[in-house]
């Protein structure tokens, strides 16, 4: 592995952080990453550098990074004239890695100054993550360098899924969506105009991490086409990829060219490489964050789908996304019909979708569980809760959490609705169970789940 | 108009309801039903009647209806078996107007008991909205029928929104979800199995509702296809209509039919009904609910769209969201590109869509917002707030509610992110600012905008 992707080792696990361009300015750059540092879950030392201050948050300030010494990482949100300049003597004192958050860039049209960062970070095999980008956050070390305040834009809690992102806006809209339902990550990779490390360098890195379960990857644009393919196809059989390539008609090729100076390429080459190396590909922003919570669950070894409900309804409108995404319902077996009836009430016929009708309890969620757990017909369960029927109640939770637990086959919630219900989906997230606000997303999640088993030899069908 | 329509007046304006089935128990429906009325907004005489009980929540408690005398309208939560005989006699008490909110007719095969109901109704002329529902909401009176806890089940505000739907699910979670962003409705309409009054008496009824502006329609089938095509090809030039047909494929239709005991019918014929009668048509459950929330906007003279944002990778998905669902961005005028380049920094590019920058502040957002509600290449906005960013504050709420009102073209509002973002939005649209959850939604929904300003010849391209 190349010297500049073993440092970034040092980006995500740094013994020191000096935050050059550090302001006491809350609403600047370098006041929030200073502020999310020194409040967030980080422990090494902390450096800020900037000559117009002597303290900032309590910390000693220095006008250099050269009166204060070494560190393993400098986050770097200066002006980009004088990024060069501070690389060489990052470089000169030994450090391992920058992240460069500045803009004003080639995506500005400043090429030279760009080839000039480039050349420097290079001289020293230094790791480089930017410019013009948010940098990392990893959930377990504390470091954090993404420039949005903690309190407007919440960090996910520690899990398994990987970020790389080619747009920063992007990323942090969608870690923001995550943080919200509880979602664990491991790594943020936000890389900006990949001056010197790109998301083929973040993958490799990502490949080794032994926190990264799952990979989510935007991008606008690659340099690297034939590589990145080679790589994402490699990777995708141990850890799945989940990949948004924006950019793709005419003018949001153009606008991706404006935004970080990269060539979008055709968009038909990518969706074919992706379709040829079996990468998951999310069409928009809902379905990426709809593509990342299932692959929590086991993988199916059977098609058919079990749907049950407290709402005959939302049972039909799942239904219909079902088949018309070409998944399937099960026909459940004689055996498992027959205990179903004996466990439902006398009104409630058995079907698949399996209503059980508004004034189900949970423990009539937990007995239809049971019995399409042990039903070989059974690949998958949506298990669609309409939370707000007066014979609902907390105890659900308990109820979905065993089912997924249960570990021999894949379940997705579907809760729809307000404020009282998002209660129960993100409590239902933060014990792993992936939960959908509509029938639409989950089945959409569920049928690339499907696909990704059968690329891996586990659902044959 | 047919007698039980007009009587459909007593169910949404009662002087007195009476609760048939009223009980000291919280969960049951008829506690539930008759909590929300004394708690909610309604402020007619609220009779509670079950020979079980004296008193109710501090109400007189009736063994019979005829114990009381006659209501305007009848809210029966009782067993099935007894419904006709309590029909029977509402009508001979001269109760203008009924909800049966019981199941256990002619969806459980019970189709004698249904008929015996239906001949009950028919000979007093009564109104009757069910069986097998939800029954109805009505901002405005506080007639609130819907069996779901206010504490689990939020209450939209007063509005142009009306709902009509045959389930109660998929409705009360709609309903839910619009009353989590604030969106405001005129009423709701839960018909179950429309044993008196269906669909398009409904339709019909609402037509004539001064306060409803807009009407949102869930159907699974219906049993006169031809007449139902006609009323929605008559009211939607009026008042434009969003339908979600449910129980297309073949298993969401068997579904459906054991559901309510319609047949679904083909979807096929539907859809190219809704084509023909211009009816705006839903995919599913999350379509429906963002194409309600368009429609206080003042319809699109033209069709280029431009684009603003904070953060580059958000404008380029919407791009390409706007470019493969087949609409178009603006070409701005020369004039406005002009006045765009004095406004904006040095360092950003004038484009479509308009990278703002994530320096961005409100007053620039405004600033750019005025020329191109000025330049005649634009015929909708979208705006984009990566609310977020330290740049951004509060303010932001004001600049996009002056847009909203400017009323000289349609403007949407993107955000995607967590509880910063989703407070951001709920305030706006509580403003009546439309706003979405991400680029693909705002944009499906727009598309629809589109279409129906072209179908009433405002937009001509």
């Amino acid at each position: 592995m190349a010297t500049k992707i073993k440092n970034l080792n040092y980006i995500f696990n740094p013994k020191s952080i000096a935050v050059i361009g550090a302001s006491q300015i809350e609403e600047k750059v370098g006041g929030v990453v200073l502020g999310n540092l020194v409040n967030g879950k980080y422990k090494g030392k902390i450096i800020p550098v900037n000559p117009k201050y002597t303290e900032i948050l309590g910390l000693k300030c220095y006008s250099s990074l050269s009166e204060f010494g070494r560190v393993d990482c400098a986050i770097i949100t200066t002006p980009s004239a004088i990024v060069p300049q501070i690389a060489e003597e990052c470089g000169k004192l030994g450090v391992k890695s920058l992240i460069v958050l500045s803009g004003g860039f080639g995506e500005v049209g400043n090429k030279d100054l760009e080839t000039r960062l480039r050349n420097a970070v290079a001289k020293y095999e230094m790791a480089l993550i930017g410019v013009n980008c948010l940098g990392v956050l990893d959930t377990k070390t504390g470091v954090d360098s993404i420039f949005l305040p903690m309190h407007k834009l919440q960090r996910p809690p520690a899990g398994g899924v990987a970020f790389i992102t080619q747009s920063g806006a992007v990323g942090s809209s969608v870690i923001d969506m995550v943080a919200y339902y509880g979602v664990g990550v491991s790594k943020f990779i936000s890389y900006g105009n990949a001056t010197n490390l790109n998301e083929i360098d973040c993958l490799e890195f990502l490949e080794q991490d032994s926190e990264t379960k799952q990979i989510i990857l935007y991008i606008e644009g690659t340099k690297d086409g034939k590589r990145l393919y080679e790589v994402m196809k490699r990777i995708n059989r141990k850890k799945p990829i989940v990949v948004l390539k924006a950019g793709r008609a005419e003018k949001g090729s153009k606008a991706a060219f404006s935004h970080t100076g990269n060539l979008a390429g055709n968009y038909l080459a990518y969706k074919a490489a992706f379709r040829q190396a079996k990468i998951i590909e999310a069409e928009n922003l809902d379905e990426l964050f709809d593509f990342i919570k299932i692959f929590n669950q086991p993988l199916p070894v059977t098609g058919g789908i079990a749907v049950l409900t407290n709402g005959g309804g939302l049972g039909i409108i799942t239904t219909d996304a079902i088949e018309s995404s070409g998944l399937r319902l099960a026909d459940f077996s004689a055996r498992a019909n027959n205990t179903l009836k004996k466990i439902l009430p006398p009104y409630a016929s058995v079907n698949n979708p399996l209503d059980l009708i508004a004034d189900a309890k949970p423990e009539l969620y937990n007995s239809a569980v049971e019995v399409l757990m042990e039903d070989a017909t059974v690949g998958a369960l949506i298990i669609i809760v309409l939370f707000q029927v007066p014979a609902m109640n907390e105890s659900i939770i308990e109820v979905l959490e065993r089912a997924s637990g249960d570990r021999r086959k894949p379940i997705i919630v579907i809760g729809v609705g307000g404020e009282y219900v998002s209660r129960f989906r993100r409590e239902l997230e933060r014990r792993g169970v992936p939960t959908y606000g509509s029938p639409q997303a989950g089945v959409a999640a569920l049928k690339k789940f499907f696909e990704y088993s059968k690329f891996k030899g586990v659902l044959k069908e």
